[in-house]
């Protein structure tokens, strides 16, 4: 049984919507995954947004681009956090999108992430599943703590060979 | 039987809205005015929206502030000439409701038109039943011809008093 | 009979608003389609554009791009509803066009659509003429069902072979 | 014990960030509210951030304006999930605070909400404490559905009364 | 014989557009001045544009607002030198208009003038006419030279008082 | 003797600004050309504006990317027209050197062109040249009549040949 | 003998630029503070950058609006560091003058502060003195240390009176 | 022992801060240069920061991308003078990082330069440690006239071939 939904409104948004698929299997969280568009099939986004929940989903993961009500309107038909990724496409360069999803009024809120931050909403999942799993939480603080030693090994190699065999490796 | 169908996401829209219903009655064009909220009320919006058609509605008015979705869904639920107003609140002064309006995907559109742009919203309304109603056309006409007449007057007196008393009035 | 107008400023935008030419044909309503630039060509734009009631057109589509002032002219020269496409060109990427189209003043409005989105334009121009057309505004309906089952089909193939096959394709 | 941590950059961010507080009263959600500054304070946000979890924090907010690096520092600090409240301050209006917050690197994530969106954070900590709390997603469910109410009865005396004497009130 | 035309959309361009008379008539520049909106008297414009060459008329300047077409239909209607002057009006400070004045598209140039900018547009229109009038340009001069003055003597009391007495009066 | 006098901050300009020099070369107005940085020889620009108009210039042209300052200088140091061409550069596209050129304070116009836009300017400094000069106004009118039968043959080309052939070439 | 040297454009200048002036004091950094305008006094502004380093001046600080060419210019008159103070005024909210100060070209930097950011401006200037003044570095650390304390103090009244008497303070 | 601290949060921002690091070394400036993420590895800044005075550090650079939290937290952590350099990367092209670095609070500056302005940033700590160096701060004249010399030589070439030659070089 899927902990976290991730819906996205075209499967345009796959190649950077994926990128969250892959985190959440790093994280041993099981997930569902949809293309469902906002725009186009506003009957199927209710029915899915609304049993969420009952299908015993935690967490929502929204990915959309331009004028992506996608989000918001998940964070309107589901009682679970929603998780909003602004993508960039089209002329504005995701600015629109970011808007779109981040600006909710007083009521709706959606946990927006960066412009093309799929790997950060399924961290930002994890942690919140976290909240109530130890093992997951500390699965998330091996993942910082692998995330630290990584800069760390690039800092310690900069200091054996300097800057200028850095730079052109 | 309303022609046209106004819809905002909240009461505090209304002293832009209503701009839209006056210039409407001054048209003679009959109208329904409804409060739905897209983000607190999506099965109301559905419900709404989808019949708007046979219940006689031409042509959709919406609009809303910040994550505007309200206009984008009306357009994704019915097959009418849908017209958005971007409203300026919140902190971005209206950029995020135009970006959320405008920016469109493919397929379904909305007729934007400036920020608060109600009365603009209601304009179009007229032009778009005017292409049906010789009638309507020759008042949207008039309506032109009275604003030409209204800045003609303005120009007059400015020759006639020059610009200092024109300034000071 | 022609019954919608396309007008660009120059040619380097017909690769975006031949778009809306298919569209239309799509569609099956006639059009017709030029090259008139509002700042090379005024008197023939007022032309054109005060005689096109008369010629028998019903909706105008005009596309520009930077300091787009074409479709503003379009609309303050007929009384028909005008769609305006902001074109993304030059250095500030659509947002000088979109904000030169979609912020008419009060009186004059132009029904704006997304930056380079000339599809959505022809497709508000069915929507517009559907008003008058239940013919028409079924195949509205229809193309948005088609629409809404390509979307389906992704989605089917997606719950078939999973995200990483889907990406791998 | 509180659940939730809420820390603000400045005491001129109080009347903002208090009306997360509110929220969380009125949903009984347990909450310590604290004055730190990133960059007065680097150490004692260090110690405040990196105890939460051990001290029973299950969901920490974060509110700041301008250059907003306190709701980053705190999620780079803690594993819990991190809302951040991008706060309207000095001459970019907020704009400076929501890219400060949203535009996290990968690792890192922080749950962004709308500039000024305290209310808005606070209802986002109810609905990942909701995860594993059905009791606290129950009052999740009807907090929203209050607000559907409230939307309901604006618009039943709107059709009562006509927009004119709504518009006088 | 008026030498400067000065046209502007709208008589609520007054209070700015103004300052441009007062500049001129300061520089003893004979100048005309009208309330002409491009997009609700296009006709009127294109007679107005067209035949201020024949008239006398040596420079145009044009003050405009949100989708200001008109300094650039002026430019196209008129082989004098134009001035366009963006004003700040409705929800985008100005920057729309900004990017309607200046984003001309190639071969029909705006001079255009800081956001208000109506005093410089004046002076701008001076400079212009002082490259065949040596009288003329010499007051250029003498005006540049009286604000640098003014400034000297500002300085030279912030030296005297010092920035507190200064800055209190 | 030169009459046009056309600067650039950096030779990294040239590819833009050489396109004035073409546009002066056809209209036949003798011009000079040098590459001079605001930020690295301030003396050597004080020497060239301050000299200009004695040396027979009548309209000078700068160019400059990102902060850029020489164009206000130039107009600050000179009484004569000052042309500005904001250069797109950097990462911000244009957006910070045309803030930088069109914004300036009252007191010291400079004609903004937009950006990229250097034959515009050119084409601008014939129209200034134009006010004294009937030959050269002839010339500009020409050269506009030009234009405006460039887009005539263009569109009567899509009349002859239809969108999809004209589309193919 | 002044070590700090305040430069700002204008008069209107003097309600930010002052509060550099009261920081410096508190620091017992001696400095001198001219009104010079780029624009207006060029080659005022040339003496006085030019010679600032001979009259014993170790930073100057510099503040300007809109087309903000002074710090700019400053920087390359002198080869001290200079700090730049983006002023707040006009249309574009201080946008406009810190693209102009910021976006130096290659070779001549400016160490830019925030929008009004004179305060800080100062403060830097301390740093920067207190490199070879280990007496003014303490005063720095003091400084911080104060600031550090005020936020401690604002924090503990919060914990002990609770938000609701802290808001209503 | 180095006199200036080089930080990055990424070896990604390697390509542009390694231009800083050959500036330092052409003036001869010993220099350390460290890959710290803020957000990875907090404790380290920390520690870093806090110790970089003792160590004998005068300046600090910090380079970052997106929510830029590095340098600000660097100015936060030393009282020496900081100087922050905002890099171009993610949908933002560096604007998220400028605002993030250049908006600091009151009481907490940090020297900000243009986007990727790496180089320049390594110029402002050569002319900040040039306040008590005599000999470096006659290396940074030195370096301004080669800049100079360097102008004036490209354009010695433009006047002798001419703009086409130049051109097509």
């Amino acid at each position: 049984m899927a902990k976290v939904g991730i819906v996205m409104g075209s499967d345009s948004d796959m190649p950077v919507m994926s990128k969250a698929a892959e985190i959440l299997e790093q994280f041993g969280i099981s997930f569902e995954m949809r293309i469902i568009s906002a725009h186009r099939e506003p009957e199927e986004l209710v029915e899915w947004a609304r049993s969420a929940e009952e299908r015993g989903i935690k967490v929502l993961i929204a990915g959309a681009g331009m004028a992506a009500a996608l989000p918001g309107m998940v964070a309107a038909l589901s009682p679970l956090p929603v998780i909003g990724v602004p993508l960039k496409s089209g002329a504005l360069g995701g600015t629109d999108a970011l808007y779109s999803i981040v600006q909710m009024p007083s009521g709706i809120p959606v946990a927006t992430v960066a412009i093309d931050g799929a790997k950060n909403a399924a961290i930002l999942a994890a942690r919140i599943l976290g909240v109530s799993d130890p093992e997951l939480l500390q699965k998330v603080k091996d993942f910082g703590e692998d995330g630290r030693k990584a800069v760390v090994a690039k800092d310690a190699r900069l200091q054996e060979v300097g800057y200028k065999e850095y730079s052109a490796k």
